[in-house]
């Protein structure tokens, strides 16, 4: 997605330990127009596969995900990192690791909401060790579901999260693939080459 | 809204101490065309005042913040709960307590993403007691900036946040407003009058 990937080397800052800053458009202030086509990419991508749902993790993976929904006319679904007192039925569980924010989360998400007739798109905002989408992908499995597809705004191509989820057999679609964040600067894959 | 009061009345549940429970459209479960016809509301109520940002706070104020700001075509900012490692710049910050959850959250926005050129629709997905509308809104005001309005999804009309709003001086636009929650049943404001 060419707009995307213009949008990631103006604005995204480098900071220390290969951290990538993308608040001014992604995951803080976030740029709502980029996130409607954001979700018709992904929305073209698996437009004839009976999609039902939209699962994603809060609070960066909503807005996204709520565009890709909105494109394919199901439910979103965010899976949420504390219980809320208004979810008193049974849940799907299950601890997730964030590497950046050194920090484990106990996420769920309501059986209400996710069955075995479900084909499932889930979207995330970074793909790097994949730990929240191998965590998102856990939860459509016990539910019985199908996970059609994983649609990742920026994926840090350089780490293990791809991967991870293509030995899981899962179908990944990154629309921005980074190779590399050396010295201050971000480098796509494919970027440079003849 | 009447497709949205419809649905609160419908799919919503009233559970212990007067808490009503819309997580299989708003806060849990997300249903992105009702999400962007609230977004439709809030921008014809605002079109002409010269908007130049939605703020609202994680995670549920998030879907229909940046279907709003899809709309006014401006950037969506949502107020972060924890601080993350990749803010390492300023921020404006404030305590918003949540009565349903009974935990106060300090609440973050860097300042380079809210300035006194700003003219600011705050949205949320309820408005109880007020204290998160206050909190946006005092985040606008250390910036200096102009809160045209607050954007509500459900205001539980029977508490005092609406009041304390006013107030304060700010316009508010609530698209479904709840007169009671009693005997498990959700009461609209104007509903049973002749």
């Amino acid at each position: 997605m060419e707009k995307l990937q213009q949008r990631v080397k103006e604005d995204g800052v480098v900071i220390d330990g290969g951290i990538l800053k993308v608040d001014s458009f992604l995951n803080h202030q976030i740029d709502p127009e980029l996130m409607y086509e954001v979700g018709e990419t992904i929305y073209n991508k698996y437009k004839d596969e009976g999609i039902t749902k939209v699962l994603t993790i809060e609070a960066s993976g909503i807005a996204p995900a709520i565009m890709t929904a909105l494109k394919f006319k199901v439910p979103c679904l965010f899976a949420k990192k504390s219980v809320p007192s208004t979810l008193t039925e049974e849940v799907y569980h299950t601890d997730i690791h964030s590497y950046t924010k050194n920090k484990t989360s106990h996420v769920v998400v309501s059986k209400r909401f996710l069955s075995e007739n479900d084909r499932v798109v889930i979207i995330d905002d970074f793909l790097a060790n994949g730990e929240a989408a191998l965590g998102l992908y856990n939860l459509v499995q016990q539910a019985g579901a199908t996970c059609v597809g994983v649609g990742i705004v920026v994926e840090k191509s350089f780490q293990s999260g791809k991967q991870r989820l293509l030995d899981a057999g899962l179908d990944v679609t990154s629309l921005c693939e980074i190779a590399a964040l050396d010295n201050g600067k971000v480098t796509l894959v494919g970027e440079g080459e003849l």
